[in-house]
């Protein structure tokens, strides 16, 4: 298998291009950049030196050579590459935000205040969280190409993190709210004052508070998992790590699912009823995710943590409840740029072409 | 004045050290410590060298030397030195968290696990959040020898971001959710796996999820502000910087306050009526804190960020809404070896003794 | 192939626990540890849940089932098991300092502090340097077990850098100094305050200034290539970083090899004449290192840096001149846990073995 | 004293603001920016609000309405001001490289690229490190406005190293090699790839190795030192770090220095003979700088450490010789923003205008 990458220099790109190079059933590379067109990939990546080496073509070449192809490009910029794609034959597994709402224009433009160029190809497309939609994106590739929408790096982290909770009724009605932080490489190889190095190293801070565009594909999400609208607040933080993505996500307990009668919140010493049920939810989360490769649910007593999953493709989560016992707090830590971004693109091209599902992302975290 | 530090040697310790050691009024120092008596302080910091000179004493000498006593201690190990100081005729200034809760012995047992030694000591201890007790706590040091019970870090973030819109009836009914980032010297000097480098760097990660001891000392504080009970949930994060706070605070608005009616936290794109809202609020935040010496808001579009008030005394406050304009966002980021300890303590003292507020507190925060 | 780690719970230990894992020839894992003797590895390492499941064993257990074995011990502790493992007829793969000056016990002694306790043993060990003594390695491999003295983090960097130059007599008279840098994960796993978060970070300072016991390995090293005894000085430093070690080797130019006449360092503005030079080296070095799959020589204009070498076991070099044209400043990069330490223990299974020598060790670095 | 900073919003005149802002003997602060005229200086610098407040205005204005003017700009852009600030009777200190080299205009000229505007300049400039040209600043400021050509951050760790050694002879022939590592904000607030957090965290690496234009900056000062040509060899690194420099000289003893006969450098055991004339060579140090304000030499057992004299004027100094006795090895640590810019800067302010040498710099460094 021949695989492409347009976008490969950035570093979503970069990350697809690294997996692909270590992937068993991937017999050769085709890389496209617009921006570096005619430079060498690992003169851009000294780190490639040695393990990968090829020109960078035009995004025509690359598809015009390949049996899949991934895009890492600016939202809006893939639309005429998917288009072409399809048209000839190739699956198209794109990065950017263009294929996450499916037929949902309105959304997609509200937010990202751009229309759809071609919306006859959602008809080919899915949204790729495989936790959530597998058979739905098998069921598409049967079909003939497919072009996949894979999901942000935060939508990620908070739709695997909330996912059963809104499945099997635990969390009831009022607002989930998600608290996350993310490594720098989120914001990408473009230069900007907020990722230069002494503007937040050794600093933590919120940005685009309340008003992130990952919360309507949050919302989206939590809306299928629940069957119902479910209000969503999503505050995404800065912090000085280089990959990962922690999310605290707060869960209102659904009355039966509630510890304690009173008010939700009421401030109580930590005590064993309380463990009792997060341990009787825990439970829960493993069986829900008993067949999933790459989510781990952690044993009581730990708690998620972002530099334990670095370089993986695992989706940790741990279950804790408020010490009143109203509100299900879970945890949940991805590496941004592979379960959160190019991990995840292979992951569905295994699925796509039938290849194993771990294949090429078997790498185990280091703690350090 | 000489000034005692009891506990010196221990990272709150020694940042009290060196503030006092550049405080305007303190003429000498005398610094105490069970674990290293006999050795000397700069030996102890290497930082301190040439800049801070004196040997490690018993806290009996301290006690009996100084003009104001500083204690660092483990919570409670220090109680027999206050009531040795206030028979001395000496103010106690405690940060650990023996006297945050007045005569609430109850809640302090429950989370502390263990009792009060000498009650009486309460009559003469206040609670030394000056932005919140200022009057009080001068009121007490015309009486005598006063005791503060210096507050905990996180409830001083939290605290300063909550008390106005609670004060005011903006936050409403419901559950406050804070979720907090500390830096790694809020774990001490003393060795354990958590702060091992390798073990934090380059990670995020909550810890005593929705059981953290300083709940109750927050939800005392809410309630104070509100006066009603305010139902509480915290979750403390770690995050691989040495300094620093940042604590993003989710309260449900009042209705009035609330920008449309429908369910709260319904998602919507960001609008200008939610922005607008935003701004009153966060003027009627700088007219609260009109006068306080440590307290910045921010202004629109600027969010806080726990780099820029580095070893500074100072509070950033940020006002934010979600774009439901239901919850109001508030962010606070302080050092949590500064305002969060060490620098609150030195402003306890410039309030008891009738210095001016900001002596020896107005070092300006680097960026970097 | 079974493989059998003792003193698994180690950084080093737990690195090549993570090496073996992903190993395509080995089938099986058997761990030992002293300290943490029944319980799981998965709990010491949570970072390994799901992906490493093992208990942990008695040394005598782990040598009685495996195929090989490892030792990630501290120096002196391992020897009875490397008596035991040879004794059982299994090749003894060992991380400590113990084999590392083959029948040299005097120098061992007088910087290790501790004689051989079993000296016979030294008949079957060989010195694990592969780029150096792979033919030795292979030849004491087909006898029967061999035990591997892996070599120290620091010595390899520094042996790879000047090895060319000292064989090919580029490197003239007068003493070599290595400066280096290395990050947190070389202390181990043990806590002790140089490696407290607080107390490193955001710090650079060197430690054992001039007096390391890693400087007699390399002085060995470096008279094996040169012929001739080498004067070494040595300083290694901390820098804020987990993983990684940056070595700069100044080498005095033998006289054919310097550009100009007249003192040697005497400063010149940049010139072509030496960056000529530079090259020629560079070329040199290319050719020294043509065959060997983990030494990477950058191109011109390129400098080496750990980073790009993270998780990787590939050692970067990058040749440069000083300006005057006297000295050759070769610059190495590699990751301290990989090829400076359970990379090249694997490596060294893999030539024992007779496996492919990249086998498990294909990790392409990501640039973070 | 009304004080003015031309050239604010870098990283480095920031620095200046910062300390100028916290000077008891400034009164006011004038602050021009070429590229935000017009712009509130803590609009720039959200950390600054409420500390400092300032419009940026004109460098013209800026001379006109300030006694003493700082100027951090790049390389020859601030000439034409120096000439305006002379004019206009006001000193004017130059955080750039243009007056650190006094007449020697060929050496500026083959380094920089750029030739003297006005080199009659030179006759009011003296080259600002205090600690080698106290005497000749206070007699040029006597004659009238003084142009300070302030010292580069490398130079200034390299000269208070290896000076003392020069003077007294203790430092023979032969190179002397200066290894050194700096934080991130030497390289400025200018965007660029190298210091994109992504790219520069955990990971060390060199830069310009054997070419950096401060080489003849320190030849100059030690030859001044030695009074006679002294070879330099210098690499600088860039390390993960926000701020400081460590710098690891190795001077060739002289022979009288030398401990044992023999090749220099010749490895041995640790040994006291070592550890005697080290202790020797850390008296004459202790001497030397004896009257020094900002040079603390540290006790025998401890290395200098960029971290100890975070946010500090301080340089560290710790003395070593490798274990063969052959070789000085002196290593500093100063903050690249103070001791190395801005705090230096301030310092030739005091020393011109007759303030106490420490005013306004008496920041003691925190550990963390």
């Amino acid at each position: 298998m021949i695989a492409g990458v347009i976008g490969a220099t950035g570093y979503a790109g970069a990350e697809v291009v690294r997996l692909l190079a270590g992937h068993p059933q991937v017999t050769g590379l085709v890389l496209g950049s617009v921006s570096f067109e005619g430079d060498r990939m690992e003169n851009q990546y000294l780190n490639f030196q040695t393990a990968v080496s090829a020109s960078l073509e035009s995004p025509a070449k690359v598809i015009e050579k390949s049996g899949v192809v991934f895009a890492a490009l600016p939202h809006g910029a893939g639309e005429s590459y998917a288009q072409a794609a399809v048209k000839a034959g190739v699956s198209f597994i794109d990065l950017s935000a263009d294929y996450r709402f499916d037929d949902d224009e309105d959304t997609f433009t509200a937010w990202y205040g751009i229309p759809y160029r071609f919306p006859a190809l959602r008809a080919r497309s899915v949204y790729g969280l495989p936790e959530m939609n597998r058979a739905k994106i098998r069921a598409r590739a049967k079909e003939g190409p497919v072009i996949i929408g894979n999901p942000g790096c935060y939508p990620t982290g908070a739709s695997l993190g909330a996912i059963p909770a809104l499945v099997k009724g635990i969390a009831g009605e009022g607002a989930i709210i998600i608290d996350a932080a993310s490594g720098v490489t989120g914001g990408g190889r473009e230069l900007s004052r907020s990722f230069h190095y002494a503007e937040c190293a050794d600093s933590v801070g919120p940005y685009k508070t309340g008003s992130h565009r990952h919360t309507p594909e949050i919302a989206r999400n939590f809306q299928m998992a629940a069957g119902r609208p479910v209000p969503v607040i999503f505050t995404p933080h800065l912090a000085p790590m280089n990959r990962g993505i922690l999310s605290t996500i707060y869960m209102p307990l659904a009355d039966p699912w509630r510890v304690f009668s009173g008010t939700p919140g009421a401030v109580r010493p930590p005590n064993a009823a309380v463990e009792e049920q997060a341990a009787h939810i825990r439970d829960m989360y493993a069986a829900y995710y008993r067949d999933e490769p790459f989510i781990r649910i952690l044993p009581p007593g730990a708690a998620a943590a972002s530099g334990r999953v670095r370089q993986s493709n695992f989706c940790d989560i741990s279950i804790h409840l408020d010490q009143a016992g109203s509100t299900l707090i879970v945890v949940t830590a991805i590496d941004n740029m592979m379960k959160g971004a190019a991990g995840q693109a292979v992951q569905n091209m295994n699925i796509i072409l039938g290849y194993g599902e771990k294949e090429g992302l078997e790498h185990i975290p280091a703690l350090f």
